[in-house]
């Protein structure tokens, strides 16, 4: 047996509390050579009772590897366990904690001591049913031209770095009937805080909405309609990084080393220069954002207030964080406990843009923008870079970082306001697009859909990811506008889209095929990314339901596919 | 290249803040295979900077892999890497988020995104430098005969589970001065609280001395004069379950579900009784040791409250935690605050019997009771039951289970009061013995003594581990005890072997020999586990100073130990 592919840890996401009673256990081998794989376990205290056997499943293959899964339970949570590998040939391999060897000492289990209620991490059901729409909001509606900034700019004219097009909350508030009519449920804003940029990532004041965007009264109004019509609501705290004009950093420009803010940020040298930037900011060297240090006892006790504010002063639903990860683990665990302890369903959705497991083990975050996610779409589907099975690979590995329940609150973005548009970057190749947006919506995972998208918007890098949202019917693609209804009534119809299991059942080319099953219910879906017909050969006979054509069809092992065709099949 | 082998993960161990302007990181590799590998890295921010190149060492050879490692710096602390690996037929191979491959995409390079201050792991280079020596207070010295508990036996009776022997703080203070010639720096006292068992492991008063030990001043007398003499003393804390009699336990027998305290338990269902133990315990049924519920908040306030006590009331340095791995992460986590916060310099130990990766990333403890090393250097040298090359294998994987600084902090011992005495379980081979102590005293990590291995005590299981301390000079094996204070005073005097770097030279059948280096120094250990004389060829020509016979050697490439004997050689 190849014991160099071996692997298991005693923690997430190799061995984590599923739930109080649930320890799930997850196992790596060489792909294809394991053809049964067993968890022996029992309470570590009861050393006169047997093993219990369980059979792991696998639940991922990926890359050179296969990924074998299991949950147990004993009572009183203390669990002492090891595995029991079986090759194709009948050699038996043992997995404890001195590694994987072809006899077994009981004495050397692995251990996972205890489930802790604190440590528990619990899975937010209502974000992996979300469908999440990213509002940029000077770019989106202007509901009310009194507020408008100085110098803002005719609706959808020509974007720069900074330019303002006087997109608001009353503006998001008077298309809130769009979204619902659209079918999305988790709304998204980027920063609403009073901020001198049209990005606004420059906070000036954390406890003020902006007044080109509106008063607290209408933010409240916002998230109180958005709760009227079924609709989370969520916004963008950025803690990283302030504004220059931050009254923290103004007070140290003032103050300079007798600034009692002046741990709230990164010094160099004194005194502090926005033109020698002798301080720490976000990104290369952005003067007008200052790092924050959140290791200062104040400035955290002041960032968990903003955090806690929003949630009861308007009832937002929950915060995307900016720059997360460059952000301490110690304070998202405060962050993370603040923000439960006001409101339990609240959620917590970090800015990263690579693999986050150090993020991700349940204490700290609910979930990230799934970048790797979209990088693999825009791969597979937009440059075509990549063949079925690299693109397979890349989502099973990333699957295999994490946690089960955090794999279905991933925000699967395919863009975003940081990034090309979507359909820019497939060379506006439309096909393409609408395979990749099927994808987000079959996927495990959060479909995202970043403004616009879903009429066919275009645009490359910032700024030009930033136009104006399209309101003219004549100017949107409406048939992009119903293919996005159409996937989105799918995934609320069909739980087993957001809660069931991921199994590849066809990877080969530019074709991959995939079942979600869920207690009785099975969807298979199957994406040719070839610009010809594919026919290709599925493990199932008999008759299905084809969601997308609302017909039954007949399936005798084989099924064929249009060129860049997307089939979604409902098995029973 | 073997790409099953490779591995790298963007958290500790894999990589790690060393300080602030230092990243630790390390790769997996097939043993043998890759013959250099180079980490690539620069700050993610700097996009058009090239990557600079480090060359990684490798720091472990185990089981079937090679791990290299290096360390990186760039200003500002965010990272972004990936790693080339060559093999011996020239053969490259990159790896970064994506994967192992043939060819490298830099947006891919793994990010380690910010070393935050508040996320560091500060070790401690006191701990590093302890030689530990553990007392089972009832069982040590009986120093105040006036407060022995009722029915003592004579010193050195027959020892059965709760037999009591008068041993107490006083005697320990007493034999102070013993301790200090055989050169020990850090005292280990098993529990000192109020409690009604020898052991004490079921505390009934945790602000108490108890009362056949002595008082709160003594305990301050000890605490001062430990510190005269230039030794920490660190003591037990057993948060996991109280004693049947703790106020709390006892108020929910007296009041059942009306008692405020009946959620600082585990309550199955009422009324609870201690003849149906229906609540959770230590152990498999123990009835007088209640779980405590850490997630309780007033609980965990006067758990918190304990441990910062005794370190502000009498001046101790640090806790060893009982049964720590089944409190959970987030308990501990608060407690290293509450702890370090008293007094930075303090230390937390935790008793896991096993790996505690999990406890052990700079978060939550500065070390843990190594079973894991004590389990193989029974097997090698006291059962003899494994090869110097598995009990490398062992050793090997277990360090690469930790960032570097908790390997050197990791309490080494070869047997306790919860274990046989290691010379029973080497069958009363003293020569055996002696190769165990050599190696707990040049290998990585705390040597660690428990009281009375040092004169030669034998003992089984519990409570045959436990009997009284020999004090007696004719019944003392007085060449153990030289055996000890020679390495203890070699250990002292060469700082090389706790803070160098750990290399194996050789390990073929039942001979394993390392080096230590430190900056210019270089000590070689060798160990010859056979009972006849061996021949070892030595990567080494010249004059050494042979440590343990004060002389020097000239070595030529080859050396020859007698029948079980060890050589400690100085390189200059």
């Amino acid at each position: 047996m190849n014991k160099y592919a071996i692997y298991h840890s005693t923690e997430a996401p190799y061995a984590y509390a599923k739930d109080m009673d649930t320890l799930t256990l997850r196992v790596r081998t060489a792909k294809g050579e394991v053809k049964k794989c067993e968890v022996y376990y029992k309470d570590k205290y009861m050393e006169k009772l047997p093993f219990e056997i369980k059979e792991m499943k696998v639940v991922a293959e990926a890359g050179l590897f296969d990924y074998f899964q299991a949950n147990i339970s004993v009572k009183r949570n203390r669990y002492m366990y090891y595995f029991k590998l079986t090759d194709k040939d009948n050699n038996v391999t043992y997995l404890n904690e001195r590694g994987a060897k072809s006899d077994n000492i009981e004495a050397y289990s692995y251990i996972y001591p205890y489930i802790a209620k604190e440590d528990l991490y619990e899975e937010v059901p209502w974000l992996q049913e979300a469908i999440a729409y990213q509002i940029f909001p000077d770019r989106f509606c202007n509901g009310d031209p009194t507020i408008n900034p100085e110098g803002v700019l005719p609706w959808g004219g020509k974007v720069t770095l900074n330019t303002m097009f006087g997109g608001d909350l009353r503006g998001v508030i008077e298309k809130l009937d769009y979204l619902e009519e659209l079918g999305v449920n988790l709304v998204y804003l980027t920063p609403i805080f009073k901020s001198n940029t049209a990005h606004k990532y420059n906070t000036s004041d954390y406890f003020n909405i902006d007044p080109q965007f509106g008063t607290v009264e209408v933010a409240k109004e916002l998230v109180d309609k958005c709760h009227e019509k079924g609709m989370k609501i969520v916004l963008d705290a950025v803690f990283n990084h302030s504004g220059d004009d931050f009254f923290a950093f103004e007070d140290v420009l003032e103050n300079q080393e007798d600034s009692k803010y002046k741990d709230w940020y990164f010094i160099d040298s004194f005194p502090v220069s926005k033109e020698k930037i002798n301080y720490y900011t976000f990104g290369p060297n952005h003067s007008n954002m200052p790092k924050l240090n959140t290791n200062n006892k104040e400035l955290r006790e002041y960032l968990l207030n903003v955090g806690e504010y929003w949630i009861k002063e308007i009832g937002i639903d929950g915060w995307r964080l900016d720059v997360c990860d460059e952000i301490g683990h110690d304070f998202w665990r405060d962050f993370k406990k603040r923000i439960k302890s006001v409101n339990s369903d609240a959620v917590i959705i970090g800015e990263i843009m690579h693999e986050a497991n150090s993020f991700l083990k349940g204490d700290q975050l609910d979930g990230i923008m799934n970048y790797p996610f979209k990088n693999a779409v825009g791969d597979f589907f937009g440059h075509r870079y990549i063949n079925a099975n690299e693109f397979s690979n890349i989502l099973g590995l990333n699957r295999m970082l994490y946690m089960d329940s955090i794999t279905k609150q991933m925000w699967n973005l395919i863009d975003s306001h940081d990034t090309k548009r979507f359909l820019t970057e497939a060379g506006n190749d439309v096909g393409a697009m609408k395979l990749a947006v099927a994808f987000q919506f079959t996927y495990l995972g959060i479909p995202y859909i970043y403004y616009g998208d879903e009429v066919g918007m275009d645009g490359g890098d910032d700024p030009q990811n930033r136009k104006c949202m399209v309101w003219d019917k004549e100017e949107q693609n409406l048939e992009m506008l119903d293919y996005y209804k159409k996937f989105i009534k799918l995934r609320k119809e069909n739980k087993v889209l957001v809660y069931g299991d991921y199994k590849e059942i066809y990877c080969e080319d530019n074709v991959i095929a995939f079942s979600r099953r869920y207690n009785d219910d099975i969807c298979i879906a199957i994406f040719n990314n070839n610009k010809s017909p594919e026919t290709i050969k599925l493990p199932l006979i008999g008759k299905v339901q084809d969601l997308l054509n609302d017909k039954s069809l007949i399936i005798d092992g084989e099924i064929t596919l249009e060129s860049m065709e997307v089939k979604i099949l409902k098995v029973n």
